[in-house]
């Protein structure tokens, strides 16, 4: 980031990977991968499901823990002020466009929760899961970059843990608002990698294991 | 918001004020807010101490519960990730530049909280303050709106209150961010309003208080 | 409470119901229920599961808000150190005996969560639900009055609700626990009524609205 | 625990210690510690300090990180529904017995929150801090044991840390509820230890660590 955020030290001190990472994938349901549902299928979005599988196929060779998520309520009364009808009206329990795109979700490997913010931290459990699973490093994955993947990196961030986004298993509907999201977060919460990054990291930490 | 997310539903809902509202004022500390600091001074957050000055002396009279908060910590052991040495080096307990501007400031009126992550909502206890005095909509107050003021109102909104976000009442470094960040939230999660709606919502309650 | 704990002032200052009620059940599943599993059927829990369901009946009729829950894990992953093997072996989602007794459930009506912890209000979004319905008293029932029920109750009272045990509502597999921790937190974070008292608070609440 | 308990496999698997401890010291104030306080100076809490003192002395020899915490407020707005007019009333941040107790308390290394809830783990960010130490196992000291302790407790598991209490290392006003709760956390949540465990313990990883 140029101008006054760099002069005033923003983005100055790199996060870098820690020792056990986990991974959390945010909301690749239906209603967002798939082009027949009115939110669905962004060019984004889908380059992130494809990377995001191979991030997950990695990941769960080496038992790398990994939460999955969807979002969606019982009706109405349950949901918090949503601004969006989209949402409103079909983020709901017997909706088809709320299951889990079969290309990121293995049920028998993944925790599955259903969370009701924005964020895959917020009242679901994954954090107690990932103490449990003394994981001290979160690679954030899913949709959207400006809303639940913002969500999620912030409270990564504030959670204490250290916090890898890659920005090619993140998705938008929309290119300007994934980047100027991705600008605020890499200034003070986490690292903008990629899945390469990821890749590379899980390799290092397999070779650590071995010997 | 034009293009996809307009098409998409995105921001057709007005969330409206609700019945009860506390107002949460985030990081005013002379750290944002004095020139004389590194990242203090900005003209918007200039402009943003102004107004909540404004609103917080019409909240105090009506008996408005507020929370406000700085941020800082021990030392270095107990801070998350921050990618910012200015933060790192200065968000200190003993720091002169943690201090509360006095112009925003009440200490016997205000619910007064040092939080860790990027939201005044998170961990500080706020939530169960407002759940006793019984708060249904929460106006968020502060610095930055791409930072802590985003974090805000994020977990605002998940913790399922109504929130108004007064533009002129945040501010931040830079207008780009400011404007990017209103822009994500507002078709999501808040009303953007201003500091004159909130005042015309404060008398509207003085008014029906005193039938 | 006699002894020191009165002398000590500890219970005397009654918590009093609100103007908003709302009701937890908890852990109301076979396992605890019905006879024919190791932990299932103890008469406390019994006497609790039918005054529950006359206490659900008429708050169904008022349009109180009821959060019903039961406990289950995909697999020992993801449990806590639960120090039971009877619940580490039959709390999981596929295992019969974490069906909800039929008694105490209403699907279209109760938000249902499934939880992880011992308290309802841990990490489930049951706060955030009773937030956005604007409860300010919670009725706790279920069972064990000296696990679940305890744990949740002390969750109410931090979360700075008003807190409510109707003690025919709770139950244990046996009398001395459930009696040792009505005492331990009717001294300090709840008042410890009945049924009765309930329907009757209740009934207070109708005639109320009704003018 | 004998009985209907003992029959259903309460108790029957132990926790054990993790690789990486945490302690959390909760409300040695003075209120409780120091006999001129009405609340203060019971036998079993006079104990717990005492062998608390020694705990935490090896703890900050070898690093393991501590949290320590006091409960008090700005006034009875903030509080929660306390059913103790003892604590109403004196349990204020300007008020003298809040202090902690020197014999517990090293103010340079001890991570130190005031708590507003029973636990020290409710909306204090000390779980965050846990995790960006890496703990994974909490050691539970401070008063009372069937207020704050159970609380705490109950916390910690939920969490999904292992948890110890070292029974003489925790105190209360009176015997028989500090027995209680240590009988109904030692059959669900946590190893019931003593000081000389926690010392070999720490005997133990400091050797390892020296290898």
């Amino acid at each position: 980031m140029a101008g006054h955020y760099a002069a005033q030290t923003y983005g100055d001190t790199p996060v870098g990977p820690g020792a056990r990472p986990g991974i959390v994938v945010v909301d690749f349901q239906l209603g967002f991968t798939d082009p027949q549902y009115p939110l669905g299928g962004a060019p984004l979005i889908e380059r992130a499901v494809a990377n995001t599988a191979k991030l997950l196929e990695a990941a769960r060779r080496l038992g790398v823990p990994v939460a999955n998520c969807n979002t969606c309520y019982m009706d109405a009364r349950e949901m918090p002020y949503w601004k969006i009808s989209g949402v409103r009206e079909t983020f709901l329990y017997d909706h088809p466009s709320v299951a889990f795109d079969p290309r990121i979700y293995d049920k028998s490997y993944d925790l599955t929760v259903t969370k009701k913010g924005p964020s895959i931290l917020f009242e679901t459990g994954v954090v107690s899961y990932f103490i449990k699973q003394r994981v001290d490093t979160v690679i954030v994955t899913g949709c959207t970059t400006s809303g639940c993947i913002r969500a999620t990196t912030i409270d990564s961030f504030a959670n204490r843990f250290r916090t890898l986004v890659p920005e090619d298993c993140v998705g938008d509907h929309e290119e300007q608002p994934h980047k100027d999201n991705l600008r605020d977060v890499g200034v003070r919460y986490a690292d903008i990698v990629d899945l390469d990054f990821c890749l590379a990291y899980f390799e290092d930490l397999r070779q650590r294991n071995a010997e």
